[in-house]
């Protein structure tokens, strides 16, 4: 960043895997941090982290906490955006919120910079991070759109544990230890915590993100239907999704199946949109066996996008598989990524 | 079986992931086998296996190995099948073949029971018993087109280690291990035993699962789209797959968007086809989160559906997820059903 203008800075989560991701970044970006507060619950309320080697102490999130803060990375769940997100608005705070308790609410802008960096600008006080899997996505198929037009979107995603937090980590770890060790599977976590019933995910694979809507679908995949319409500003953009927890740590990867509006399309023109679009990867050789994957995809800043296959039978049909650090550019990433385009574009 | 006749029975390849499986296959069904012979390559011949409390070795398969079987079950990889099958037919045998090598070979009989079994009556030697994430779909959806018509399949596959036999599933042990030592990994076989590289499946996701073929696809994507035209006698239908190998032993798990021609199908129409259809389980139940797992479905002969919802945007699609142990139904199960019903039908 060119200015040297810095700003006030709080984290809310600072704790969570997300909130750890947020540090890691600011650092990462050299983002330009006047003063940094680290908010948490009154349970992790006096625990101690780094920050561009200085400790800090976490305190309570309160409405108070939000005084002379310029802009506040929210990510410590819905309840926690919607009780304190507006009382740091009021404070003059600019809130990026991790969260999905903004995202759909008319007039707040759901933003994955590569696709629609000018809603940030209509913000009232709240910009909303999208889902995690929705913004690898958006962002793989926005330059298609723009391209060649776009109907149909059909995906059906591999997602990591750590999308449901660190607790959910630790269970894979501890299941699979327990697995190799011929010992019982216990599930006390996922799919979803606080939900009825729970199953194991080591060596296993949960078709269930997050909890039933009441048309059968989860609320994950309606937040990748929904989201996807909303960052594309495609209301009529058909959307599905089919959404599977896997027993990985890090990334998630996405079969992608597409319909563009343009005929003949090749295969060549999509890799090389892939290869010019800003924070694409392009990993895709079949002959050498290049692809992404989870492993190769994490901890980094990229989306990734490989098996780009033209359809058998549909001119205007492509497969893509694609791939992102779940933690980065699924939200840490994304929301130090909108603070950048705040600042940068003076639209604080 | 009502009948009281017995019969020769030689498997080859009886050492391997799916042979295992059939011997145990051919007790749990009480199989009426007279004489058992367990073929395998030179390396194995002198180990011995157990099947119905008796002791038997293992011979080196040899063109002279089957003279007086009636019925030889092979899954000893293609160019066994290739080099031997011929020759048992020769001898009178009849093959059923669990490999590649005769699947798509004009006048070699795919067959899936509950979707063609009147295609083993044309048999001229040799039954072919389709891929394993092949199997289980087909079997879902033919009670579907049947009923409602369809031109659409899109699949993305969720598949276990155990497709690529046992030593890949000793790889997924071993990885596990030492990421959980947090030690290296190291990678020798998946995706491919052979290929060029050599990607780690612990904690990971290989969207890979055979060779890559001139077009793009693997050759498991290939192998799914051609046999299910082939088993459902739908040349016309649009087919397209995605085939992802994934950290987990036994079990393949599929998300599958289809197309029904007929207008207006519900999703409990669906349902009440599936509770009907034969070797299917409907498990869906979203309120009591109900869905079947790759662990829960694993050491069961059935296929399991579940997550049956209705497109958003498409009155004439549907989603489903289908899980089903790619060892039983996807191998040994389906070829020791084959034998069944073609002595049943009296097509031997």
């Amino acid at each position: 960043m060119s200015e040297m203008k810095k700003y006030n800075v709080a984290v809310v989560g600072a704790t969570g895997a997300v909130g750890q991701k947020m540090l890691e970044t600011l650092e990462d970006r050299k983002f330009p941090v006047e003063n940094l507060k680290l908010l948490s619950s009154s349970r992790s309320a006096g625990l101690k982290m780094m920050f561009n080697g200085k400790e800090y102490t976490l305190e309570e999130a309160t409405p108070e906490s939000f005084k002379g803060v310029d802009i506040a990375l929210f990510s410590a769940g819905g309840s926690v955006s919607k009780k304190l997100a507006p009382e740091a608005v009021k404070h003059g705070a600019v809130v990026i919120d991790n969260t999905s308790a903004y995202r759909m609410t008319e007039g707040v802008p759901l933003v994955v910079p590569e696709v629609n960096e000018a809603d940030i600008k209509e913000h009232k006080g709240i910009i909303a991070n999208p889902n995690c899997s929705t913004i690898q996505m958006v962002a793989a198929l926005e330059p298609v759109r723009k391209a060649f037009g776009m109907n149909r979107v059909i995906v059906s995603t591999y997602q990591a544990v750590s999308g449901a937090g660190n607790e959910a980590a630790d269970e894979l770890r501890e299941q699979s230890q327990s697995f190799l060790n011929g010992e019982e599977l216990e599930a006390n976590l996922l799919p979803v915590k606080g939900d009825k019933k729970h199953y194991p995910i080591a060596f296993n694979a949960l078709p269930q993100i997050d909890v039933f809507q009441d048309n059968g679908y989860t609320f994950e995949e309606m937040k990748m239907i929904n989201e996807t319409k909303k960052i594309m500003h495609a209301p009529d953009l058909s959307v599905a999704a089919t959404c599977v927890r896997l027993p990985f740590f890090t990334s998630h990867a996405e079969s992608v199946y597409i319909e563009v509006e343009k005929e003949g399309v090749t295969v060549e023109e999509v890799k090389q949109l892939m290869n010019e679009a800003p924070g694409i990867v392009l990993e895709d050789d079949p002959s050498t066996q290049t692809y992404p994957t989870p492993l190769s995809a994490a901890e980094k800043r990229d989306i990734f996008v490989g098996r780009i296959r033209k359809d058998l039978d549909d001119d205007k049909g492509f497969h893509l598989w694609v791939v992102s650090d779940n933690l980065l550019k699924g939200a840490a990433w994304n929301s130090v990524q909108i603070a950048e385009r705040l600042i940068a574009n003076e639209w604080l």
